[in-house]
């Protein structure tokens, strides 16, 4: 009988979309006990077969993980499991549906959903499409890259901000244990969470620099150190850096008239020295210039989209973040379309894919 | 001597930058009678072989041209002609010092120098070189590329606003004899210039267009019809023209304090409609985004960097012309150093030339 209960205790953990930074998630529950299965697209045929490889200067160079790996939420739910966390770490487009997408596996009142995603607003089509459902809400801080498929690649940190929403999900027992008992089984596998009752404040925290960097360099095709230097021979040798940080401190406008009070000034500063800290090294490619030298879609609307909507409902001037928008957005079709080397033109623009 | 006095007296211009540009003044003057030379880089051995084939919507489109061809002024300076005016039609860059280079060509007090160039404050290096030259200052309004060595497509408009640099040179009768002659062979040509008291003003007009759609179509890889409808589809659908409009009146806001005031929203509105009229066609490719697709260098320092500093000398906040102009340097560097379909990192940073 024990080994019985103690199997069908383990909590039973979905991965959808396992990249890189679902890789490491999906480590640490299997590491903490749960048993993970990982819906997987374009690395489907090698994590089915040889799972995935991670090295990683803060676990270990030579980290082995097999969790069950499907090529669907539909799938998954096709083995007739019950799901007690559900992490959705695909990235956040407007188009992906993933509430809709990931519904056969979520059972009403009863699995939590996880968001480990970047930007603001990503709530609500789950929060709409299950009222029932405890929606944990989370900001990662994890340097990671998937350098081939099943290869993932990390640096030296992992935290993980771990919230709720609605944030008066807090006031509610069980909502509030689902988010703790997540948290436990991190920290025992030797992850960094921690519960914030606040999440949304956290998440601006990290547009400080999400907003900043990863549009810059997306655009610019720069590494952040790269982009720091590239005007530090005019005149004006903080130039990029000043204009870096007036980026940020549009974000900290907005945060001050949303009352997150945390996110101010001197955060903005703080965010700027760990960028420094890297000049003199090759810096780091935020997931937005990833995405632009892949010609992978970006998350230009929760990153930009949203915070500029928000300041212009609460009437807050953003030319910056306005213009850093439309810029990220004109890219991000452009780099649907166009071929290498080519700009995009009026007859680039029809849908090639018939949508 | 009749014959004598006629070739005496036919101008003889050398041309500095036969580009694009540069070719379309070459066969307008050559058809004015004037004896031509042109300076070649890059299309030295075919132009030298073969001169120019021009294709023009305005012109015709079977125009053969041979200017004598040089590789350099030295080598101009070495057939031991004298030049009645020298036109510098090169990219604007603060590295080229091209008024040195043209020094061999330059006879004090006597050849004429000709810019035919974007951007503002481009003339500086020619007025201190050149204290007793006159200083013919252009703004060319024509749609023509290079589309392989020695062959070059030009569209249906082709305008020149001439004036000199300083402006006080207009009450001197020689400097204003020379500009006027400039015009009146180019007109006899076919060509469209005009005299203009003030060329500076004129240049800020057509800062309208080039500090705007420049950046945003070379960050964004995208034509400018592209660019105004990659925004289209979200809930504001004239999101991308009101903040290329933005970025505009920034310049009209400079140009104001500057007493330019020719240089209105309502001049804004008309450069505007200009690009929107493309709307349905391809649109266009600004010259930087020309460069940009082929990682070439692109006049980020005449377009944005001079006009933001005059903005910061005047105390005018132009927070979208200094985001330009960052991420324009960033991009212009990434685009000297860096691999397709990479980044620059600080590694690549390193000069590969050497300098």
């Amino acid at each position: 009988m024990k080994t019985e209960v103690g199997v069908s205790m383990a909590p039973k953990v979905l991965v959808h979309g396992s990249g890189a930074i679902g890789s490491i998630y999906a480590y640490l529950l299997l590491k903490a006990g749960c048993e993970v299965a990982a819906v997987c697209r374009s690395n489907y045929q090698v994590a089915k077969k040889a799972g995935f490889h991670i090295s990683s200067a803060l676990y270990g160079n030579d980290i082995h993980i097999q969790p069950t790996v499907v090529r669907s939420p539909d799938e998954a739910a096709s083995t007739r499991q019950t799901f007690d966390y559900v992490l959705v770490c695909c990235k956040a487009l407007p188009e992906t549906h993933t509430a809709e997408i990931i519904a056969p596996v979520i059972v009403d009142g009863q699995t939590a959903i996880v968001l480990i995603q970047n930007g603001i607003d990503i709530e609500k089509e789950y929060n709409d499409r299950f009222p029932n459902n405890t929606l944990v809400s989370c900001v990662a801080y994890l340097p990671v890259t998937q350098t081939s498929p099943g290869h993932i690649s990390m640096g030296n940190m992992e935290k993980l901000e771990v919230g709720l929403c609605p944030s008066s999900d807090h006031e509610k027992l069980e909502a509030r244990g689902s988010a703790e008992r997540l948290v436990e089984l991190l920290r025992s596998a030797g992850g960094n969470a921690a519960y914030h009752d606040n999440i949304q404040e956290r998440r601006w925290q990290k547009l400080l620099l999400n907003a900043s960097w990863n549009p810059m360099c997306a655009l610019t095709m720069s590494r952040d150190v790269a982009l720091l230097a590239s005007t530090a021979t005019t005149e004006d040798p903080d130039f990029a850096e000043d204009t870096v940080r007036a980026v940020m401190n549009e974000v900290v406008e907005i945060s001050q008239a949303l009352g997150y009070t945390s996110v101010n000034r001197e955060a903005a500063v703080r965010v700027m020295q760990i960028a420094k800290a890297r000049v003199g090294g090759q810096g780091i490619e935020p997931s937005m210039l990833v995405d632009a030298l892949e010609q992978r879609r970006m998350e230009v609307e929760v990153i930009l989209g949203n915070p500029t909507r928000t300041a212009r409902r609460l009437g807050i001037a953003v030319p910056r973040l306005e213009l850093l928008y439309m810029l990220s957005k004109a890219l991000d079709e452009a780099n649907r379309w166009r071929q290498a080397g080519k700009s995009v033109g009026g007859e680039d623009l029809k849908r090639k894919d018939g949508t």
